[in-house]
């Protein structure tokens, strides 16, 4: 049976990527980006439909849902605005309108959508977050928004007739990130021979590139868990480590400036996804190493550098 | 100043009363009611405005927040339909509609909310629910629901620009409520003249009459106590010293067969609100003692049933 995958963001940092990755896997795919975004080159794919769509309007979700008829959702669409997005009220219309787009989905006759969480969910000061076990006391509105949009998903999925997993993504860099980002940040200033300011970059993150994120994110699609699941390496990176790295692919570690900037106060030691439910339950590895994938983004923001 | 108060839900179980209890305190009232309702003999009061609206129906908050221009919110209305209120996706709509009606309230000037969420919000295992401390892990759907929106909307409340009070309320009783719950089921089987078949009555529970929980609400309303804030007595009441007192106010204890229904399975023996905000914060008590408050229902189903 083909799937007809309705993707929301479809042109965001994880949606690109994740349209790739379900045409790579034989999907039909129904491509919902903002009307503020332009169709991008998959647009003349076999296989992909775009469709313009304001989720925060009332009536898209149902329009969108009775355009692309979909039997699978995959949904990434949220406010991503960078520096405002952890405390902005914007969070609460996404909410509403993710609830909205699963009620019009379930009523389309949608069988199984994949909804895109954030590691933001957990007390980070936990370190070690475990779906079911580590608590989910977020520190910002996104997070909370993020959080209780999910478990109410999780909960609604039985008397809304479709099945629902919650996608807690965790750190992620590749083509497309905001340059203001840790990993554009460094590459952008080396890339122009400047010195690149960071923390010492003690703290251990757990990061993967964002075309794994996608490939994850689309097994997961395929798959029949529900309910929350991590999506990270289950590896806890130094940021240092990362940072140094990206010195060496450039070939200017000494532009480097470790310690720099301070370590915000209350900065977590560590956060690292607990991936079981993702290698065991899913059945899904990561496909890039930590060297790989920077250097697939090094490459990406030389490009855009030059 | 006279406060504007939006009052949504006035003609339900806790709307009357609300209603009632804001006109007596001087407060201007915008009552809201379904479009299904009628309204009622408050209607012709001074200093009630009635607005049809259905909440759930895109624009009706805003269109209802523009008519009104409230200053204050009392939201009360949210899917009741007994029976299967607890699994159903109804729940997730009225989250939404929740979040939208604060949102409109916050965009139309508002100050302050108080919303109505639920006991149910806690995992009823620990009995002695307290706010902050006793684990928000709701066994229902309807009470995932009330804890996500109470979440979401106490967390937005800055970044909206409003004040958010999140009324957890306990058991009640009274005029007004269905007629399958336990007070008005026992009521009215002994008025007719039927034996009442109840469990054994040991667990406890924590009862208000109505008027008191919509005094609570005014109060709180009228307080500048944020958060979530239990709505309830404080007294852990056995329920069969309630079906007791229906059984001597009516002059049938020879009726009441308790024990003659097993207790359900899992059945909580305490649910008893930690009422340290509501009475030291807020600054309120009950006006009707458990006999008052049972003489009160007992004489309205008396009523209802000749």
């Amino acid at each position: 049976m083909t799937r007809r995958v309705l993707v929301t963001g479809a042109r965001g940092f994880i949606g690109r990527p994740a349209v790739a990755a379900l045409l790579a896997a034989g999907d039909e795919v129904h491509a919902a980006r903002s009307p503020a975004t332009a169709p991008g080159a998959e647009g003349s794919q076999r296989g992909v439909t775009w469709h313009a769509a304001n989720l925060l309007a009332a009536g898209a979700a149902e329009a969108l849902v009775a355009a692309a008829r979909p039997t699978h959702l995959l949904h990434l669409a949220w406010y991503t605005q960078p520096g405002v997005v952890y405390g902005s009220a914007e969070n609460v219309r996404w909410a509403e309108a993710t609830l909205a787009l699963l009620r019009a989905f379930a009523a389309g006759g949608g069988q199984r959508a994949v909804l895109a969480g954030s590691s933001a969910e957990y007390d980070w000061r936990h370190g070690f977050c475990s779906e079911g076990v580590t608590p989910t006391v977020p520190s910002t509105l996104y997070g909370v928004a993020k959080e209780t949009t999910g478990r109410l998903a999780v909960a609604a999925a039985a008397p809304l007739g479709v099945e629902v997993a919650w996608a807690r993504v965790f750190f992620l860099h590749g083509p497309g990130e905001h340059p203001d980002r840790l990993v554009p940040a460094v590459a952008r200033a080396l890339l122009r021979g400047a010195p690149a300011e960071t923390t010492l970059g003690t703290q251990r993150r757990d990061y993967l590139h964002v075309a794994d994120v996608a490939g994850a994110l689309v097994a997961l699609l395929h798959s029949d868990v529900v309910g929350a699941v991590n999506v990270g390496s289950g590896v806890p990176t130094r940021v240092g480590e990362i940072v140094k790295r990206i010195g060496a692919l450039i070939g200017r570690p000494d532009l480097l400036r470790p310690g720099a900037r301070p370590t915000p106060p209350g900065d977590p030691p560590l956060v690292l996804a607990d991936v079981r439910r993702l290698t065991e339950e899913v059945g899904w590895v990561p496909r890039l190493s930590l060297e790989a994938g920077l250097e697939d983004s090094v490459a990406y923001w030389r490009a855009e550098t030059h």
